[in-house]
């Protein structure tokens, strides 16, 4: 039931995303998975203001703990579920770690870089494009993002 | 003299470059500069091998760093110098960043994401385009990388 299994990494990244949101950030959360071993090698939630580092989405902090935890700065072979389309920033940090697969959950017309904009993965400069499924638990992820920038107006 | 200053922070940034590829680095080094102080705000050169992690490119570095001198996510108004032309990855934090002027050194037609591939701020989804001044001393940073490959093969 591998969709289940990738249902169940995303309520995670969810989980990530949602206490995240109650800190104060964008509300998006991630999760590294080793899909080989059905292992979490990292997950968090953006911690930009924290921070005060615009480097710091959730993309960006599992693929540096995950990597720093494999001793290795690829991560060929593991998965990479975000609640949001990745910016042109995360997607570029995704093909230089060799994710195999990435799962997000909303798509972000006005600043994603997978499926709209630079579309990082499409250009013959980049060399590792992940397999992507776009759109899982979307709503979910989606209404998330919604009630938060609501809340902020 | 803006002419002479550009130069003289390229030739930290190379400075950087080197002292990266003499710790088995690719050389690609980077400066941060406050230009209304006359102030280096951060100087970095990759450390992808080092640390195990390939988010840690010398533009990473110095915004991280930068970011954290100023407690502020944005560094507007500040110029980023870098020997090679940005990947997507480091394009896309340029501008998250909110770096006034980008000046690079060497074009890269294989991986860069300014000029070529993704050209990350050349979309309507990159909400801050920097100024881009490309090809600073650039045959200096061309040939330090050039014989940085040679001697790897």
């Amino acid at each position: 039931m591998p969709d289940t299994t990738a249902t169940s990494y995303m309520q995670i990244a969810l989980e990530e995303a949602r206490a995240a949101g109650a800190r104060g950030e964008v509300p998006v959360g991630a999760v590294i998975v080793n899909p080989a071993r059905d292992e979490i090698l990292a997950q968090a939630g953006n911690r930009v203001e924290e921070l005060s580092d615009p480097t710091q989405h959730a993309e960006m902090i599992v693929i540096r703990r995950a990597t720093a935890k494999a001793g290795l700065s690829r991560l060929v072979g593991c998965d990479l579920y975000v609640t949001l389309e990745p910016c042109p920033m995360c997607a570029g940090a995704i093909s230089l770690a060799r994710i195999r697969r990435l799962y997000f959950g909303a798509y972000d017309p006005k600043s994603g870089g997978v499926e709209h904009g630079a579309q990082v993965f499409d250009h013959a400069t980049c060399h590792h494009k992940p397999e992507v499924v776009g759109g899982l638990v979307e709503s979910e992820a989606g209404v998330l993002l919604a009630d938060f920038f609501r809340g902020r107006r």
